[in-house]
C-alpha cells in the first residue's frame, strides 16, 4: 500500500511514524502548503511536495492521510482530496459530522473512491465502543470521560488571560463519578461533577496573580461551568513537566438484562495515552489500510469506523486473525 | 425482525429476554429436543416446538440463535441448521474454530444464508478488541484475563472429586498482574501469576476435608498450575451466596509509538457481568440482527465478528448512528 500524507503538524508527523510501524505500508510522500524545502521530514528516501503537486501524483498513492484541523482545512480538503484518492480524515468537530458526511460522500462517490471520516479516538475508537456498548446492552446508559489529558483549546484560553505569559490545562475525569457509574447507578452528572480543569500557568512579570485566577475561572464555556484549579509555575518547570500531548479517557456501558432487568453489567473501555497526536495517527492508519482495501473491493463513498468490518483493519488474513485472535 | 431459538437452556432464556428487550424483534419460536410439552417459556404466546419440525418453518423465522453446546451440539446443529435459516452460533471451542468455520461456511454459502459463529464476550466482543488494539498499536503485546467469574468446567471438575456433594469454582485475575500490564511493562506471565481459583466447596459428610484440598489443588490441567484456595461451606452457604453465574474480564493492549517507540499507549476493556449467558445471550441478539441485514444485502456464508461492519449491530440508521455516538 502506498500512503501520502497531507499536511505536516504533529498529526502528520505520528502518521509518518505509524506507517514505518507497518509493514505493508509504504510513505510516497508528504504533502504541504509551506514551501517544501522548509518541512523536513523523519523518512529519508521521500519526498515533500506542494499540495499542488498532488494531482498529477493520482496513479502513485492508494491513500492519502489528510492531517489538517478540523475547524477550516479538513472541511474543504475531504472533498477536494476525495475527487482524486483513497481518503482518510480525522474530522473531530462532533456537530458537523453530518454535513461534513454529504459534501465527502457525494466527491467520493462521484469519483470510485472511499473517504474514511472522523478516525481517531473520539470521534473513532470511543464512538465504536458507544455503539458495541448500546448495541449489546440495549437497556442502558453511556458515559464519556475524558483525560487525564491537554485540552489544546483551554491552554490556548489560558493564555489569551492578561497577564499570563505561557499555560497548559489538563482535563481530568473526577474520580468519584467514575465510580458512581461504574457501581452501576446510572447517575446523572452534570458537566461540573465529571470533569476538573487543572490549569498550570505561567504569569508575565509583575502580573496580578488574583486576577489572572479569577479570570481564569469564570471564563463562560471554557472554564466557567467546573472546577478549576490554577497553579502558577515557572517557564522552566512547565517547559520540563508539561511539555508532553497526553490524554485519555473512558468510556462506560452500564446495563441490564433479564426477565425482570435483574442483572447488572458493567462495559469499559479505557485509553491512556502518552502521545495524542500519535495514537490518533496509529489509527488513521489502520482505517487508511480498510480503506484501500475496501476500494479494492469495489466500494465507494464516504465511510466512518461504524462501516468498516473490524478484519480489514489488519494486515493478517481471515483465517490467521480466526485462529489467532478469535 | 422474525428470530427463533434453537436449545433452551440458560443461554436460550437469556436470548429469550433479550429479544424482548429490543423492539425490532419478535420470538416466533423455541425448538426444543426435550418433550415441547415439558418446556415452559417466559414469552406469551409463543410455542414450543419440536426440533423436526424447524423444516417446516423455513419461511417464518429470518435468524435462528443456536444455543446448544460446543462440545458436541453446535459442531452439528450450526451446519445443518445453516441449510435451512440464517444462525447465530456461541461455539467457544477456541481451537476448533478454523474446522468449525469450514464446515459452516460451506452449509451457509450453498444454501444461501449467513452463518455467523463464536459470537459472545470471548469469543465475541473480547475477541474484537484484540483485533482492534493490535490494529492500532501494532507494536505492542496483548493480555486477556477472565474473572472475577465461575467456571463451569471447574466447578465440575471439583464435583467429580471424592467425598465432594456440591461445589463452585471462581477465576480470579491477578491484581499484581494487571498493574504490571497496566504499566506497560509488557511482562511475560506464567499461568500461575495470571489468574487465581477460588473453590467453594461442600463435603459430604465425614469426608477427609484434607485429602478433598490435596485431591483439587493437585488437579493436573484444573489446578495444579494455579494458586489454589479451597473454601469449605455448607449447603445452605453455598445457595445462598454462590447460585450467581457471574463473569467477566480484561483485555489490555499495550504498544508504542514514535520515532524511537518512546511514547507508551494502554487501551484497556473490560467486562463486569451478573450473568453470564444473560450478557452472551444480548451479544447473540446484536449479531443475529446483523446477520439477517447482511443477509438481506445478498450476503451469505460463514462469518464472525470480525467481519461485521459494527452498524448493522444497533437498530438505528446509519445518518443516526453518526449524528448520536460518532
Amino acid at each position: 500500500m502506498k500512503v501520502a500524507i497531507y499536511g505536516y503538524g504533529n498529526l502528520g508527523r505520528g502518521v509518518e511514524c505509524a506507517i514505518a510501524q507497518n509493514e505493508d505500508m509504504e510513505l510516497v510522500g508528504v504533502f504541504t502548503r509551506r514551501p517544501p524545502e522548509t518541512v523536513k521530514i523523519l523518512t529519508e528516501g521521500v519526498s515533500v511536495y506542494p499540495v499542488e503537486k498532488s494531482v498529477e501524483m493520482k496513479e502513485e498513492i492508494d491513500v492519502m492521510i489528510l492531517c489538517g484541523g478540523s475547524a477550516t482545512d479538513l472541511p474543504v480538503q475531504t472533498p477536494a482530496m476525495a475527487e482524486l484518492f483513497n481518503v482518510v480524515d480525522s474530522f473531530d468537530t462532533h456537530a458537523k459530522i453530518p454535513e461534513h458526511f454529504e459534501a465527502v460522500d457525494q466527491s467520493a462517490k462521484q469519483n470510485g473512491h472511499i473517504a474514511m471520516i472522523s478516525v481517531g479516538w473520539d470521534p473513532g475508537m470511543f464512538s465504536l465502543n458507544r455503539l458495541y456498548g448500546g448495541a449489546v446492552l440495549s437497556d442502558g446508559k453511556d458515559y464519556t470521560f475524558w483525560g487525564k489529558g491537554v485540552s489544546q483549546g483551554h491552554s490556548d484560553a489560558i493564555r489569551r488571560v492578561k497577564g499570563v505569559k505561557d499555560g497548559k490545562q489538563y482535563t481530568v475525569p473526577v474520580e468519584r463519578a467514575l465510580d458512581a457509574v461504574r457501581s452501576g447507578k446510572n447517575p446523572e452528572l452534570t458537566t461540573r461533577e465529571k470533569h476538573l480543569r487543572e490549569c498550570y500557568v505561567v504569569a508575565e512579570e509583575g502580573a496580578d496573580l488574583k486576577q489572572i485566577e479569577t479570570d481564569i475561572k469564570t471564563m463562560p464555556n471554557y472554564f466557567a461551568d467546573y472546577d478549576t484549579t490554577v497553579h502558577f509555575i515557572t517557564q522552566q518547570e512547565l517547559d520540563e513537566q508539561h511539555s508532553g500531548i497526553p490524554h485519555g479517557g473512558f468510556v462506560i456501558r452500564s446495563g441490564r438484562t433479564g426477565k425482570n432487568l435483574e442483572h447488572q453489567h458493567i462495559i469499559e473501555y479505557s485509553l491512556k495515552l502518552d502521545s495524542n497526536p500519535e495514537f490518533t495517527a496509529s489509527v488513521l492508519v489502520a482505517f487508511a489500510r480498510a480503506a484501500y482495501r475496501m476500494n479494492q473491493e469495489g466500494m465507494s463513498g464516504c465511510k466512518t469506523v461504524f462501516d468498516v468490518p473490524p478484519a480489514y483493519l489488519s494486515p493478517k488474513t481471515g483465517a490467521e486473525l480466526r485462529k489467532e485472535l478469535l
